[in-house]
């Protein structure tokens, strides 16, 4: 039916062990996972359209006004909401970044522009130049840290694109989905600078920090009030479940848990990146709970990710990411996505990966 | 924020027993509960976009291809997705009726007109004049059984709507939500007839049947193969949760949960009519497991509505259904709608209502 786009597809064919996520690795939290299960008979029960209690938490998390806050049914669903809400005609997106920032602004007959990120720069977003490409009126999507590379833009950069989006009038659609994964977000994200600037909407999701992918939730924080307002109205009443919004609200008080996340990510970030280096492939550096990572060895290894499926192990092929398809011919070059597992699963990633290896 | 246009707003104020939703008083099945307890680990995983499993089974039950069905967030999620899929110019909903439809069309800016369903005909849609009244290249949406009235239209005089539509060039929406309420949901469904008619749509929910209002399920079944294919693509990959995929699964296993609770339905909604009747009340006739009833006698009780929220139990207040405005001045007439509970909270809810009208 069309939706290969994406890692996670576990549903075709036997998987074992599933990279090609870039979710928590730790799962979904204990005390979530709690609540969740005292809570099933509740499930009969409309939820709260307004998601009260839980976007009470959240402004009380960022410390910003609950009227900035819209939830959605994971923050693809947000997306989709702005567009068909503001229906922007001309849009700029990363290449690569995630493609449903495209989908979704093609749907409503945007014409997409793309500002391609530099492999020689280890595809770092260079935000003076990216401010300069921008045109009038335009829109910016912006994923920080962008996925599936893995860098993030300090915040310093990012205002200077939020001024861009300003003076050109458009909007600044900061993704920052993956930023609770950085070591230090409070030196990334444009969180606590939101109140200044209605050209600026930030995404965040429980799906990636919080292992919810399956329970679907994501939250947007508006700049400006007005958009917020009308982006709640927007879509069904109903469109954040009972479970997501129990869950949401069981996440915020885990306090230790992104605390370890961080530790574990970036042990194995570190440990990873030099096993597969030593491997042979060129690794990009990231910041986050993935890797991107190239084959380009003289010898040809095939598609790793088909090699890999037969072994029950599923990884990310990047080749539908623009900017990222395969080179022509027999040696042509691959790219693929990891999202970093615990340290049992990742050995028997890499221990498949040097079998096939060995055997080309 | 504006959403107090529906029932199941248990969040603002303490509420005791609701009555203002209308469904399944049973809650979730049994089956479907212990399915959800265990599978929670499991929710860290991407749902399968493509619904397969559930369609797959859905497919079975409905003896239909799975080319036709389209899986959402809920009905509510799909109602959205046809209209901005579709961006109908001009479309004809009954009044009253479920507003969503309405909400919907209006946001992609359609001009909906309204049929008018008659008091004195008890609400029941006379499917001759409706289609007579029709405009070329208008859809229709028809809710059947119809919310908040409760009567349904046979599925003799479907088809002659169904073939209007396909004479004026437009798209007939039969939402069959509450069909499985029916004593005999075959002589309504259009369902085996889908085939035939490219120009139908069948909405079907299990919120409503499955009591799984807060974990958001709904199918579309469509005549039209390209529609379905369309529907599919429009909006995230993912709107339909993995909690809500399970659960899908697990109800369709439960073979006696629709028997049982059409035993108790009809049971509870004869006792409740004679009853409520038997308070003064006007009461509709309905087929389902809601019943719409009027105060219309000569002392005033006030709103009703508020007057039963003081002993914390919440009914529907229907007066922000078109047709169903109150009336002017002191003696001024309500509608209500509720939803019908087992009988121990019925009975509360005769107790609390039999005191209002003494104290008046």
């Amino acid at each position: 039916m069309g939706y290969a786009l994406h890692g996670g597809d576990i549903y075709h064919g036997k998987i074992r062990d599933d990279f090609s996520v870039n979710v928590n690795p730790l799962g979904l939290p204990p005390g979530v996972r709690q609540v969740l299960r005292e809570s099933v008979e509740g499930w009969s029960r409309y939820p709260d359209p307004e998601c009260g209690r839980l976007i009470r938490r959240l402004a009380d998390y960022h410390g910003t006004s609950k009227e900035r806050i819209v939830c959605g049914n994971g923050a693809a669903d947000l997306i989709y909401r702005l567009a068909y809400q503001a229906r922007p005609k001309r849009a700029l997106v990363l290449a690569p970044s995630f493609s449903e920032y495209e989908r979704a602004l093609m749907s409503v007959g945007c014409r997409v522009r793309h500002f391609s990120l530099r492999e020689e720069k280890r595809f770092q977003v260079d935000a003076e130049a990216l401010a300069g490409f921008l045109e009038e009126g335009e829109w910016l999507f912006l994923c920080n840290p962008n996925n599936p590379t893995g860098l993030a833009v300090p915040k310093s950069q990012v205002e200077l694109l939020a001024e861009a989006c300003h003076k050109k009038g458009g909007l600044l659609v900061l993704d920052e989905c993956f930023c609770e994964f950085l070591d230090r977000p409070e030196d990334y994200s444009f969180m606590e600078r939101i109140w200044e600037y209605p050209q600026v909407v930030i995404l965040r999701a429980f799906t990636k920090s919080y292992a919810m992918a399956g329970l679907r939730l994501g939250y947007m924080v508006c700049g400006d009030l007005v958009l917020a307002g009308r982006l709640r109205l927007t879509g069904q009443p109903w469109s954040v479940s009972l479970p997501a919004q129990e869950a949401g609200v069981a996440a915020l008080e885990e306090k230790d848990f992104l605390k370890k996340t961080k530790r574990l990510v970036k042990t194995e970030r570190e440990w990873m990146l030099e096993r597969l280096a030593g491997l042979g492939f060129l690794v990009f550096p990231s910041q986050v709970n993935y890797l991107l990572f190239k084959d380009e060895g003289e010898e040809y290894h095939g598609n790793l990710w088909e090699r890999l499926r037969e072994r029950r192990i599923l990884i990310r092929d990047c080749s539908n990411f623009l900017g990222l398809e395969p080179g022509e011919g027999l040696g042509r070059i691959r790219y693929y996505r990891i999202g970093l597992q615990r340290r049992e699963k990742n050995e028997k990633l890499l221990e498949a990966l040097s079998m096939i290896m060995k055997d080309s």
